[in-house]
């Protein structure tokens, strides 16, 4: 059964924080009413130790695996997720969320303000990383898991995990960070600086207040995924899928419509963002990434490392542009700086930044192997046929 | 007076095509009035055989070098050109012009239509780098020059010396090559394809036609700029120029507007930009540079590579990530399959792409040297006390 990974998933619904019991951010603002979408796959242990949580990246969303009637669509870390899979759901009760500030389900800037009745748009409060972290935090108390076996994303997920094991200890046996970053580089935030104006920009944007008129700044959204998307690909992998081939064409037609396979590919990939992503999101979670910087605070991080009693693992991509090894590198050099202890690795993959999507047999035997050492130290007992 | 470059220079204008003495483009469109802006340095010898022509890039002009009044303001590649520069104007009669199709004084999508008395917009005729050159040929000619000591280019710029020696043999003695591609890659028609979806979406484009308009689309112009420039710097050139700083301020405002100094800077070159720049010829000129492939067609590219007397320098930067060396190297390896004389060198520099524009000691000895041995073998006695 393994190799068709989950069946039918459903995403829920849950209010985390309403009324007195309001979410303050690291700004000092206040949400006064937080609900979150997520799934869960698998079954939680007696002991709720069996528990891995899954953290998404920039644009990701709950539905993490499954499919949720059609089997042809499936989440976006299926490959990772499932009976037999790396996140052995047959062992493992995996959790993934919508995080805070998105548009797939969880409270964020299209959501009504309870003061107001009206979408929030901009006037939503600005969000750190470690805000996103709390709602997760949440969500694990509901769900009456105690310590998580292991929290994992890529990007902006693995930074959610980063953030979490650094600021609360006794919550995470392990932190899987896969493709991620502790301090963004000026180029990665010129990355998003672009594609902000890009949005910021359209017309249609109106301050943020689009949700309720006809238009709704498409053009500057689908601008900043063709950015983006540049981004999270290889030039070799882009080489390997379009070379510079002509689209459904015998010879090139030489004028400025979409020509070249690439051209194509990345007009497809803009307008098909547009129908599942919110604009504002996109502001939302580029900024917290932008000021994410966990280790900043010299004091804070000898601190907070001497607390940590999360074991690492960190990988990264040798053909990602977005987030190099040497990212990768910085983040494994902090933590071993606090005898944390961190295992790394530079997996050959040639999908740039999204191989972390990717079913690359290194890297889930990499996953799957300190998932494993993880459950042996819990003693939460492994299976003996499990496949993986 | 080396140190200080050249004076006041003026850029001319010189009628090259009219009425029945059309310009014929390789796509068969007719262009039946031609202009073009140039600017010349130094004097053309008796023989008229010292002349040098610069080839310009994506967004450069006939400005290259000296000033037009204000001496801090200075053209382009002044620090290359000049008294006792490696494009020494004491030896050397210098040409630049602006390409065909740009903006700034030579006939392009802004120029009137003869037939209608328009400005053309998208109706002037899609252009190859062959016509830039077919144009930059008749100024030649009309300017008494006979066989030219050398053209020489950067980015765009290199890609037009590469077509003229390869079409016209017989009037380039030296080619120099620098910080060019022989044949876009995906990665890179994809970041101009982004860039012409900026412009064209902008509601302000209305379709080419925005001329007479009261705006222009100078915020899809500006993002044009933004995504471009990313791809100009390298990451090291950024985190030395910019590093997570923020600007004019103590601590991050943590909104949306601009904060690192990153973004500060990218909106400058954004704004700034659209004050000299068209926003029809950034399509056209890139869209050019999309097509380019002088080497596709392997018995056309045998036979002319036999006919070829051109002597090439091709040079690369090693953090150019834009047109990386191996962009240089696919050029020297064509070349060199058809035995043509070629020196190649990839030249250390931080800046990125954006290299050929610097004054980069090692970069410059070698363009100085490369056309002192081209004057030698041409028979144009040096200078003794030169400098250089």
């Amino acid at each position: 059964m393994s190799e068709s990974g989950l069946g039918r998933v459903e995403t829920q619904l849950v209010v985390l924080f309403d009324g007195d019991d309001e979410l303050v951010l690291e700004s000092g603002a206040r949400l006064t009413h937080v609900e979150v979408a997520y799934e869960t796959y698998g079954t939680l242990d007696a002991d709720g130790a069996n528990a891995v949580y899954v953290c998404h990246a920039l644009t990701g969303d709950a539905h993490a695996a499954g499919h949720h009637g059609d089997p042809a669509r499936r989440g976006w870390w299926d490959n990772l997720i499932g009976p037999g899979r790396p996140l052995d759901t047959d062992r493992f009760f995996v959790v993934c969320a919508n995080v805070l500030g998105g548009c797939r389900g969880t409270t964020g800037p299209a959501s009504p303000d309870p003061a107001t009745g009206e979408p929030y748009g901009l006037r939503f409060p600005q969000l750190a990383v470690g805000d996103l972290v709390q709602v997760h935090r949440a969500l694990v108390r509901r769900l009456g898991i105690g310590r998580l076996l292991g929290a994992i994303g890529g990007s902006l997920g693995g930074m959610q995990v980063l953030q979490w094991a650094l600021d609360h200890p006794g919550e995470l046996a392990g932190g899987l960070v896969v493709a991620a970053s502790a301090r963004l580089s000026p180029q990665n935030i010129a990355f998003s600086a672009v594609a902000r104006e890009a949005i910021m920009r359209d017309p249609d944007f109106a301050g943020g207040d689009y949700y309720g008129n006809a238009r709704r700044p498409d053009h500057g959204l689908a601008l900043a995924r063709m950015i983006g998307h540049i981004t999270y690909l290889s030039e070799e992998s882009m080489r390997a899928r379009f070379g510079r081939r002509i689209q459904d064409a015998a010879a090139p037609r030489r004028g400025f419509e979409v020509d070249f396979e690439v051209e194509s590919y990345l007009r497809y990939q803009g307008e098909s963002f547009v129908e599942r992503f919110d604009a504002n999101t996109y502001l939302y979670l580029t900024r917290a990434m932008d000021y994410f910087d966990p280790f900043g605070d010299a004091v804070a991080t000898a601190r907070k490392l001497a607390a940590m009693d999360t074991r690492f693992l960190v990988l990264s991509f040798d053909s990602d542009w977005r987030f190099s090894t040497e990212h990768a590198r910085e983040i494994v050099r902090a933590l071993e700086g606090g005898r944390v202890a961190v295992s790394f690795r530079e997996l050959s993959a040639p999908h740039g930044h999204d191989s972390f999507l990717m079913p690359v047999p290194e890297y889930h035997r990499t996953v799957a192997g300190f998932l494993e050492r993880l459950a042996v130290e819990a003693a939460v007992a492994p299976l003996v046929a499990g496949g993986g």
